[in-house]
């Protein structure tokens, strides 16, 4: 088989067909790559309706044309798929080594289709495939599989291994891909792994990525490495964590199932500056990515006490906020933990922590009694019945763990009396770390995100609290900064970089250089703006096609209806049905949120005006 | 640095002076390796008296002649020093894969001297060493400090590391050092590492072993392949616990802290068989050690249920008696899970199962309050608990983690109130899993073996229960047996190869060939059983320096005074005044168990005549 790349390897688990194909050049020109071209194959292979955990939905794992390469914070892949959490499209991005070993083994993707009779698990070494038994595999936590797959097929390179743990494998919805410690997190694509008895991808590769203008590309990839290195000081230091204190401060720090925005106490123990003098031994044990100089990801150890000798790569902001404040935790001990537990288990800590948050709520409330969840008295801040619950979600385990493992809008529908108003999802996605109260801008991004409630598609949160770019308190301009930045958030995770890699500055100027220097594509800033708004309006389109309209672009009745008790912005809610109309007609959607031929037509899409219209 | 071997290293981690030095070639034939050269090193340079935890004390890893080499299960090393848990001497062996990596770097072995001021640990690689930093792993579990220092030190070999968890760090008594997941267990061997903060030692070579005779030692070893291969189908299918139901039948499976011996409920529940249908997924997924045909390492897969998604390498035999019915525990689940936690700890499953069991007939005697043990009610089968007096142990967490780490004669000393009646241990260190009771011969060697009650120095279980050699309710022929036997396994000890490639039937034949073939040592069949003596003697001389008479040679008074309640030697205690003198006699060493200055002599030990006389 040639190294040439452009190629996906096509693996049908039902039939044990492995084939390869070229992408069409034109697809790759109109999708660029990763999100955009994974989306591309999926609009036109799934029907609608499909089951997301029947042998005919399909698993799209895929790079992008700067992934492997020499430009900065070049790791990304994507895990894309039809939701099962959601319904909806999923992408779900993911760091680490594995997408680079991809393309090094010779393939930009892998599509996966049907369902094996009994586990197994791919490996991929150079161009080839092959499907193995992995009947011992199966109920193994991630990080032993990935240990005995490195050591199975060890060589000259370290196997780079992505996998479902046990949560995947019983196809629990918040289940995710775990790739070298790092997750394909949202949406479920470990249900769909997990549906389709397939434990793992490993692949080993010595080959290059291929790259149209080497000389130009470097000298680019070489510039773009100097800045970031120059801008991620703090994010070296601290990562993600490091704006714990500053979304407290801002009022929109999710606190007790997001009925609070801030907590002063929690937001000191669990700063990023704390992590960092803590757990984290000073900051310089640091896990970065492929060729990344950022390099955000840090190593935590607990020392002392209870939890003596357990480690972790994290946590991250979002794993502390969800796991932290909105369930009443307090503790960098317990949060590390849960992490730990829920990287092994294969499961979503967004998604967990947003659903534990809202069981603690209803316990509270009084509208799940004990006996309901196995006796496990889970309220707010207690930590012993919370990693409990972290450990019953992780392998589905219990009334209590099937509850937790399927998300909070399955959650609210089992338990009822009234608590869907306090569910804090958008279209079945549970919403991260920022409150929605907090500002218009990233509220409107959450309701109407591709994925569901989303933080970084775009993420205004920025722009509205921390560099005074948007108003949090008006409707006023956000329906237009959603809609460039969904497509400039489309570019950067179709490009391959991590989105901390690129900023809105850099993104037509330097990226764009980069990608037609690795491409050769030679895209004005027109066309490359365009692709952006392409692929947006494909993911919107999928979501249309299974039925989506304006009625699923909505927040909870919390963020909608309760005012925010505290912070900044006390006394807010949402004023979404203002912006929706407007963010519609700035994208050339119907007034139902539908893309309209025109525009479909201008994005030339005409393969989807056949399905839609 | 050349490669040649018969090199050991000195790394001081007070001075930091690290040194190369030849083997004098009369002390490696005289004491072969291993065990016994670690013997030579540690009685000549340790001074009597020295406090185990001081920097005075040194830790000596040493490899065989037969370490690396194509001989079957040629996998291992000892780690050798005075035992914090019994001030006696100690040498305890790991199979697994670092000993060869450390001949293949161009050492046969290591002796730490010495105190760092932080954490350090050390990094060799063909010839080379250094002490680094390891103030960040500090505090790591075993698994994922592993897993640190092979991704550091990536080449184009696994990088094999030796290393302790908190356990050691603590300097808990029953610490352990993990390598690759095998364990030196007995004795202690992890707190001496840990008080001389050394957190790792992590190896990588490409070098061969040298052989003096290739083509001769080539064959030898194609042929010891073959029949090992041949005989250990059994092993292979069920690793040591095929022995489960075949040791309770024979009445000398502990249970409930030894005061049993059967219990045929668990037997079915643990045995080989069962665990081979279950967790071990059929049995053929082994881990098996360097070059080993025998492949006893079964990887299990908790796949359902509670503990879904916790894998382990093992449990094996040992593990499963002390933590199984000796606990009054039947689950599988339960007994993986804990396993899992010592190695990750770093612990020693043996006397850590010994010592929960002697807590928990406390706890039923009402000898402990549950306030002096955190509230854990530690009743026999009482499978929370158990798990939760592991992890306390594991990380030395409360008083009941700090009183069981320590080991059972602590904690009897501790505990008080008779309760040393039955502590089941000899000098120190807690009786494996066989019950003293049920047969002479295995019980006198449990209170004569140089490190304390071994089952391995020798192992006549077997001979007086299986294989109808010797008769288990008599004293007849123990002290020959026993004498002969500890001879035999100081030679084994000292080979490089594992005891389960060497019966006692190809040690003077292909063994000693192979180590003919391989050292150029020419050893007659008397000088070789010679060597094995001297080893056995020299180890006897340490102890006794230390202080180690007759009074020493014990067994626990539930042993000599209470009759065994069921089984096959239902009604026995062990005369074992009645075999020591015998026993002293046929060894040529004093009433008080001290070897004679004429054995000193005959042995050519004339540097013990100094030290001791």
């Amino acid at each position: 088989m040639s190294m040439k790349n452009g190629k996906i390897l096509r693996v049908n688990l039902t039939t044990k067909d492995i084939t390869t194909e070229n992408i069409d050049s034109g697809a790759a020109r109109s999708f660029l790559g990763s999100k955009g071209l994974a989306a591309y194959y999926l609009f036109k292979e799934l029907r609608r309706g499909v089951d997301p955990l029947s042998p005919e939905n399909k698993l799209v794992f895929m790079t992008g044309p700067l992934t492997g390469t020499k430009a900065p914070s070049s790791c990304r892949f994507v895990v894309c798929t039809k939701s099962p959490l959601t319904g909806a499209w999923v992408d779900s991005s993911c760091g680490g080594f594995w997408g680079p070993e991809l393309r090094f083994a010779g393939f930009d993707g892998i599509i996966v289709e049907g369902r094996a009779e009994s586990p197994v698990y791919i490996h991929i070494s150079d161009g080839e495939a092959s499907i193995r038994d992995a009947g011992f595999l199966w109920g193994m936590g991630t990080i032993d599989t990935i240990s005995y797959l490195r050591e199975r097929h060890k060589s000259d390179r370290t196997v780079r291994v992505a996998t479902i743990g046990p949560a995947g494998e019983k196809q629990a919805r918040l289940a995710a891909v775990i790739a070298d410690m790092r997750a394909a997190g949202r949406g479920g694509t470990g249900a769909v792994m997990g549906s389709k008895k397939l434990k793992a991808i490993s692949v080993v590769g010595h080959g290059k990525v291929p790259i149209a203008d080497p000389q130009k590309f470097n000298s680019l990839a070489k510039e773009a490495h100097k800045e970031n290195k120059e801008d991620s000081a703090r994010m070296a230091a601290m990562g993600t964590a490091s704006i714990v204190k500053l979304v407290n401060s801002t009022g929109g720090w999710p606190t007790r199932n997001f009925s609070e925005s801030q907590w002063d106490e929690a937001a000191e123990e669990l700063a990023g500056e704390t992590f960092q003098k803590t757990l984290w031994g000073g900051g310089k044990y640091v896990k970065p990515c492929y060729n990344c100089p950022i390099r955000c990801a840090h190593l935590a150890v607990i020392r002392e006490g209870k939890y003596a000798g357990i480690s972790d790569e994290g946590p991250e902001y979002e794993t502390i906020s969800l796991f932290g404040p909105n369930c009443g935790i307090k503790s960098r001990e317990v949060i590390t933990v849960a992490d730990r537990m829920c990287d092994n288990y294969g499961i979503d800590t967004i998604s967990l922590g947003n659903t534990i948050g809202f069981v603690m709520e209803c316990v509270e409330r009084g509208l799940v009694s004990l006996e309901e969840i196995d006796g496990v008295d889970l309220r707010f801040g207690n930590e012993e019945a919370f990693l409990k619950a972290v450990n019953m979600a992780g392998n589905v385990y219990g009334n209590l763990g099937r509850l937790l493992a399927n998300g909070v809008k399955r959650a609210a529908e089992k338990i009822g009396k009234g608590s869907e108003k306090f569910a804090m999802h958008v279209k079945g996605l549970e919403i991260p770390a920022y409150v929605p109260r907090a500002g218009h801008g990233h509220a409107l991004a959450y309701a109407v995100a591709d994925r569901g409630a989303c933080h970084l598609r775009p993420w205004l949160y920025g722009a509205e609290h921390f560099f005074g770019k948007l108003n949090p308190s008006t409707t006023e301009d956000k329906p237009e900064a959603v809609k460039l930045g969904q497509q400039n958030r489309a570019l950067i995770h179709s490009s391959g970089l991590c989105q901390f890699a690129v900023s809105e500055d850099m993104l037509y100027e330097s990226l764009l250089q980069m990608i037609n220097a690795a491409t050769g594509f030679n895209y004005t800033v027109d066309e490359f703006r365009l692709v952006g708004e392409r692929i947006n309006n494909l993911t919107r389109s999928f979501n249309c096609r299974e039925g989506f309209t304006s009625k699923d672009d909505t927040l909870p009745y919390r963020s909608t209806n309760e005012p925010l008790p505290t912070g900044p912005q006390k006394g807010q809610v949402i004023r979404l049905s203002e912006m929706l109309p407007e963010y519609y007609r700035v994208c050339g959607w119907s007034e139902d949120g539908v893309p309209t031929k025109e525009k479909l037509e201008e994005l030339r899409l005409d393969f989807v005006i056949e399905d839609l219209y």
